[in-house]
């Protein structure tokens, strides 16, 4: 007696593996999105996700604003608008950029859903699948994500106390073209780097830009942060020193709010009108109430007067981190010391792994992102960013006084049993102006 | 004596064309877009632009919803948010859904910046260059600058009377998949279609669905128009008869506002998947305080008697233009009776040319948008699209009067001097459901 032939069953879990387009095996659920499950949770401080505090935003005049908005002029800020961005806007944003040194006209900017569509766009424009795309070491993890969408190469830059090393970056540069590879850009983030929390001096900025443009390369400038520097006047952006080498990214997520998704690209005009033509391609037109919305607050609020309550606010939160990780870090561990911005990046003691360690972490009720979400490469293990943007001071104290318990134990458990040294972990690039506590 | 030899001047525009991406070529600006600029003069009766008219909506209720929504909940609504989109809306979009006959669950929705991201999402996880794309002849020319960014190869399929023809469907699949090529998936409009203003029967989107499965092929469904029928109940959603086949695209552009830019997809669990990692690479998330406003509008307001208001302002406007093109059209001209949206499609008369025509017909103060732009393939010389949307029923008779004058003029210089027939223009598919005055 024989049994009957089994059923053949379709066990694949995606039918529709076999269509997707190379790209898409590219997009891979980031440690920060699967972070925010846990991290959300009213128990757990979070040190990990990036969100801006707005409590401080003035809501009734917000609101105010928002209602005239429809009531006034609803038939034209809630229709259709232009694939380039609302000309009134982008009179204002270039009033925002000459805080900075930038001196632009509003024909070259294009209006984005948030900075990180204008990083999506120049992408879009940019790169072919093979291009290599040059990063600091480590970089904004939105934006490897997007490179990595684009099936690009990222090679990372060295920093160290002043960010990018000009050094660094001129050998790498090298070394790509030698191996016969295109790089389309260098991604910089000058001021308050996320997740490295450094800066570039006025020097180094010139320095990295004279480097590219003797390697004739295009540099993105990403700066969500730069009016957000806790002590004296902006460092003069990049963009503010040559108009033709550098593509600007700006944002009003961190200086308003980012629920609008209003940010920009500054770029040079031939680079505009592609720009336009794929945010056209992307959107129609990038959200017009939310210009509209942002346009009438900037134009009816006392917006620096927020910004610098915002820019206090913050100072007291990176002041309360540094004080935490002071009292609370064991030996061997390391941060750097922000002037601005939202992030402190930290690096372990040797023989910790901030991956592995993350779930005994949310267990003792403390989230961070580790170091290697920052990195294409896999490098990052023994560092991990920690954000004192969104948590109360007194919350962000309980967080490091948790994570340094987590740190110690980690530590006794290495010294009882051993561990395994990761050799990635140790290249001199991945500890980017580390400030020995 | 000799000249100084001459000084070599850089004379390309644009300095740095030889660093786009290959993509970067397929973006051309369209007719559409070239438009915009001449159409919006106010001498000018535009039937040109595809633009809702709003006038309608309460703004006072809406003006109180947006002020509401900032005072009593702005610290989440201006704050980041999901990547897929807001819960909340999520289940009021498959409520909405539910009117076509679409029974979906919240999760498998993805919120878009209009359905237009939407379709480029689509295009991102599934299309590699070089991909096969099954247009209608014509199509929609905002969908046809998203497969050309990506560079896809378009094959158009003819329409008749009810649209999508599924005896072309099927020998279109069967010549692309003859010559090698990759179909990815079928884009279609059902209802009241952009530009060709025909609707597709209950049986026709049983044929197409079945033609698209038996070939084991995706059905791209974009569904802008559907609840702006005229009369009747709305047909079922082809989503509605197969869940596991059809990626639905559907949009708050006319039925409530398109400034917000809110839109969303319908998929398969794996297909949203992939979607969601799309979307979080190119804005981290859709407009946050775009979709708590649509939310607080539907759960605050009686929306579908708005748009039952919508429905019957269209339907006199659609009864103006038909007038309007009976009165003045001269003998040879045909044109489509859509029984909801925005467009009609007009045949010429043999021997004109409506791209050509175009600039005698703007400084006739009238604008349309020549049938090439709804072609990949340069066919449509012979036809145009109209759109009775926006301009009052007034304006559009007084439009459809310049525009009879223009072609009366054409036809005159044709007579007299001769022309030249393009052969392009005679294909049969070029004229859907043409019915003769």
């Amino acid at each position: 007696m024989s049994l009957p032939e089994p059923v053949r069953r379709d066990t694949r879990l995606d039918n529709y593996v076999d269509r997707y387009a190379a790209r898409a095996h590219g997009m891979t659920a980031s440690a920060i999105r699967a972070l925010f499950a846990v991290a959300n949770r009213p128990e757990v401080v979070s040190l990990a996700g990036g969100m801006p505090n707005i409590a401080d935003l003035p809501l009734d005049a917000v609101g105010s604003v928002v209602h005239d908005l429809v009531v006034d002029n609803g038939r034209v800020a809630m229709q259709y608008g232009s694939g380039q961005g609302e000309p009134m806007l982008r009179e204002q944003i270039c009033d925002i950029m000459r805080l900075e040194g930038v001196v632009a006209h509003p024909d070259d900017i294009t209006v984005t859903v948030g900075s990180q569509q204008g990083l999506d766009l120049v992408t879009r424009i940019f790169c072919d699948p093979g291009d290599v795309v040059l990063c600091e070491a480590p970089s904004y993890v939105g934006a490897l994500g997007v490179f990595s969408s684009y099936q690009c190469d990222v090679v990372h830059v060295a920093m160290d106390e002043e960010g990018l090393d000009p050094q660094a970056l001129t050998e790498a540069i090298g070394a790509v073209r030698n191996a016969g590879k295109r790089v389309k850009f260098l991604y910089t983030i000058p001021n308050f780097h996320n997740p490295a929390g450094v800066t570039q001096s006025l020097e180094r900025r010139q320095q990295v830009l004279a480097v590219a443009k003797a390697a004739d390369l295009l540099v993105i400038e990403d700066n969500p942060y730069g009016l957000l520097g806790f002590d004296g006047e902006p460092i003069p952006a990049i963009r503010s020193l040559d108009a033709d080498t550098v593509v600007y990214l700006g944002s009003f997520s961190k200086t308003f709010a980012p629920g609008f998704r209003i940010g920009w690209v500054l770029a040079p005009h031939a680079v505009r009108e592609k720009l336009v033509l794929a945010q056209e391609s992307a959107t129609l037109c990038p959200p017009v109430f939310s210009q509209f919305a942002i346009s009438a607050y900037l134009a009816k609020h006392d917006w620096r007067s927020q910004i610098k309550i915002f820019k206090e606010m913050y100072r007291d939160r990176r002041d309360a981190m540094l004080a935490g990780l002071s009292d609370h870090m064991p030996a061997g561990t390391s941060w750097t010391v922000p002037e601005g911005g939202f992030f402190v990046w930290v690096t372990l003691p040797p023989g910790l792994d901030s991956q592995s360690m993350l779930p005994r972490a949310v267990t003792a009720r403390v989230a961070y992102v580790p170091g290697t979400a920052f990195y294409a490469d896999g490098f990052g293990s023994r560092h991990m960013r920690l954000s004192y943007c969104f948590p109360t001071p007194e919350r962000i104290i309980e967080g490091t006084r948790r994570l340094g318990e987590v740190l110690e134990y980690e530590m006794s458990v290495n010294e009882t049993f051993g561990t395994a040294i990761h050799q990635g972990s140790f290249k001199p690039y991945e500890a980017p102006g580390a400030n020995q506590t």
